[in-house]
């Protein structure tokens, strides 16, 4: 009997029970619990794994909590500048975009690239106009708006830094700088459904107060996102620059073919040791073809959920 | 004694001497024999590998027969995005570019933003912006101007296809599609140097008529472009769609590190095998600590040339 699964996971970083209050506690263990049970339900519906990641994704990106979609931060220039990859690990098809404005749900636009085009990875305005030609849904600049997306990018902007987080403290945001508060806003899924396919995806709004287009790890087949059925598939969050240089989806999987290694080993080598080697914080979680999922990471906590067939759930963010 | 040494390639694909005139060979060869030579002369003199590619790439950005820097392609709207990468395989450090225009030299864009910059992948204008800061060689666009770039732009154009490839056929361009001569237009270098430490950079004009600001395997860390001193540095060339997909140069890598291949032993498992199992036409050069290089393509042809200080040297084209 095939076990299906899912994971999901909406940023990882310096995120410590004594800087979340009670309520906004609550609100995103409702966020996760939301996206879980949208992918979940796909699964037991018998749905694909490639379905599943997607709506699971595309809960989180709805969701004003998390960095992606609707909730993303501000770059430098004031804008929105959205990431998002998904991988099908039955067939090695794979859509990716970078720095993308205006589209309600990017990870929908990297599923539009992998079915409906002849290529891998789409950017800028190319693949807004693609978007659109794909008829998916489009907003405007206020839906992408909240006052404590605006505020954390004010606060950073005339500090002329570049936040590598979102910091969610509304509360006193003024006495945090944002580049103190590591959170790594991130969303993304990975599962395995009852054919035992697997498949992953991931999405975000980047860094605030980004600038020069500056693409991370979240749309790099291989680093942050990597789907393979005879290994794993994987969803990374963390500091991209440095998933980037370490091809950290993809070393997990490579661990798992080449050397035998578990999907729990593996990402532990990977992200508790290859990674904190580096100064890569972050996270990562993964499934494999059998059902089993794994959420692992090096950062004090990561917004995660996992539910599976044996009636496993969890929805958890700290350590 | 540490042998240094280097490769290059300008791309691979449907290269067949039935389709170039000798005139057009010896400049190819000539074209190839600078790029070397820059790239050689440094590591002479006891230059590091990473200044070595960039010299060698600079030098083939250079020459209008590539398609990369000068050579590039047009794109659908008749304008040139080049994507560049590099990575010191000593300090894991990565710099790449997608997208950009008017940078007379990516691959040094590339560099800086490895050197210079918080970040591993900058795009578009952004990456434009950060280029003029520091002070790189910007061209206008007659720069990049070609007649046979612009005919063959032409020829694809009104029939609406992308054409993966460049053709160079200008005795005859209205009688081949370009679609139907498959170069992959790519330049890129891996060099050893005399400390035993290895580079690896790639740069290109991409897809003749590509549109939605498409990016290739070039910038993506680890599909186009890896360097680790423990194990190779990889530039590669060829149908990027599928190179990314396959996480082509990090793959290499892994064989050699989880699994023992030697380097060519494990470029011939990704180009020749598993490149070739999903339609992956291509090739890629790379080089090892020890000075040892490989050239390997599983199409009809690759620009492409070795020298090493043990005095091997190698110029060629064809099968």
């Amino acid at each position: 009997m095939q076990t299906f699964s899912i994971a999901i996971h909406g940023g990882a970083g310096t995120i410590l029970k004594k800087d979340l209050t009670a309520e906004l506690e609550a609100a995103y263990n409702r966020g996760l619990e939301e996206a879980i049970t949208a992918g979940y339900n796909i699964l037991e519906k018998g749905g694909t794994a490639l379905a599943a990641v997607t709506a699971a994704t595309v809960s989180l990106e709805n969701c004003i909590l998390f960095n992606a979609g609707k909730g993303s931060v501000f770059t430098k220039t004031g804008t929105h500048e959205m990431d998002a990859a998904i991988m099908d690990g039955r067939t090695l098809d794979a859509g990716a975009v970078a720095g993308v404005s205006a589209v309600k749900n990017p990870v929908e636009l990297a599923l539009a690239i992998m079915q409906k085009s002849d290529h891998v990875m789409l950017s800028g305005n190319g693949a807004l106009q693609f978007a659109k030609q794909q008829g998916l849904n489009i907003e405007e600049e206020a839906y992408f708006f909240s006052q404590f997306r605006y505020d954390q990018w004010q606060l950073v902007k005339n500090e002329n830094v570049i936040a590598l987080d979102h910091n969610i403290q509304t509360e006193k945001p003024s006495n945090a700088k944002a580049t103190e508060d590591k959170k790594f806003g991130t969303v993304g899924a990975v599962a395995c459904d009852v054919h035992g396919n697997i498949a992953a995806a991931t999405s975000t709004g980047g860094m605030t107060n980004k600038n020069f287009n500056r693409i991370g790890d979240t749309p790099v087949i291989g680093a942050g996102t990597y789907a393979n059925n005879t290994t794993c598939a994987i969803s990374c969050t963390g500091h991209g620059e440095l998933f980037l240089r370490a091809v950290a989806a993809y070393d997990v999987s490579c661990l798992m073919e080449y050397k035998g290694l578990s999907l729990q080993q593996a990402m532990e080598a990977v992200t508790l040791d290859k990674l904190v080697k580096i100064n890569g914080e972050g996270g990562m979680i993964g499934v494999d073809a059998k059902g089993n999922t794994s959420l692992v990471f090096n950062s004090d906590g990561m917004y995660r959920a996992m539910q599976n067939s044996k009636g496993e759930k969890q929805i958890a963010i700290y350590r």
